[in-house]
């Protein structure tokens, strides 16, 4: 159910057709609510038969038209409430924690594989998350450029501030992802000292 | 799939019937893999027709049996090849974080209230997985007692060591969490100042 919340974030900014929509939802709440293309458009239309979102034909090229969709005052309404409601926290399934407590059942450098690959995952997704924080204060990202436009000059410091807010969680939460693996790394050594 | 490695590794410890590896689960590996009962039970059916573990009737009351499960040799393979397979990371979908990139759609006592939930949240997350935590440390979990009279005592460090450093990581990315939310308090603070 969040991603019709993701889209309708993404709709306040801006009308979109379906594929801006999945093209500009990569690189911005994609962050923090991945959804493949797959499941983009059939949710655009589910939203459209109800009416949070209205769909307009646009030209497209000569000879063709295209679904370009606004988000309607009931979509915002939909949006507000869902900003306005308690969250459930969904339960933990978490792979690589699960895995590092059996790293008995394993040999050390395999699992010392793992805590490296761990460490690289982590490494990559926070310079997206950094690249993405930064294109957003700078106004260089796409989504927050064109919002900026749409909303008073008096709102830019608080849009921006809790989008970059949002960031700094996913950045945080991957430095302790590597803190966590540099200790199993130590660990292992300790338990096992690699061969010299 | 990961609930079958859940189950394996549960497993490991010692048989169990259903009822008993449903209320160890959540005790246990639980925590790193959640799963309710109703996904377990099928998930053992399909296990033991795929020969992963061996059901074998057990009394159960003075007139009725219950079928006991053990972990096969092919099980124990299955485990171990799962546990030398590098994993793939699941994308991000956090709605926490999804709603305070968006905050400037609800009122500051709204995002207030999020931000002290997610707090809450965590601080209860995080007693849980103390408490655990020290429960394997003394031997006074269930799994690990159990675990502990069927490995040799050479064994002992490191079993221990590996599921205490799986909870650590748990810990550490729930502090992270409550120190995100914390900055989110005092960037509210500094947007809109709270009314005396």
């Amino acid at each position: 159910m969040s991603l019709r919340y993701a889209l309708l974030a993404l709709l306040t900014a801006e009308p979109l057709t379906g594929y801006d929509a999945a093209k500009r939802f990569g690189a911005s709440v994609g962050h923090v609510w991945h959804a493949p293309d797959s499941q983009i458009y059939p949710e655009l239309r589910r939203m459209e038969r109800e009416g949070l979102i209205a769909g307009e034909q646009v030209r497209w090229g000569p000879n063709s038209t295209k679904t370009r969709y606004s988000i309607t005052d009931e979509g915002v309404r939909a949006f507000r409430d869902w900003m306005a409601t308690p969250l459930d926290y969904a339960p933990v399934r978490d792979a690589a924690h699960m895995r590092a407590a059996y790293f008995e059942w394993t040999d050390p450098d395999r699992a010392r594989e793992c805590l490296q690959r761990h460490i690289e995952h982590y490494t990559e997704q926070i310079a997206r998350w950094r690249a993405t924080r930064e294109a957003i204060l700078d106004l260089t990202n796409d989504t927050i450029a064109t919002r900026m436009r749409k909303f008073p000059v008096e709102d830019h410091e608080r849009i921006i501030a809790f989008k970059a807010f949002a960031y700094d969680g996913l950045i945080g939460r991957g430095e302790a992802e590597i803190a966590w693996a540099r200790q199993g790394l130590e660990l292992l050594d300790k338990l096992a000292p690699a061969e010299e």
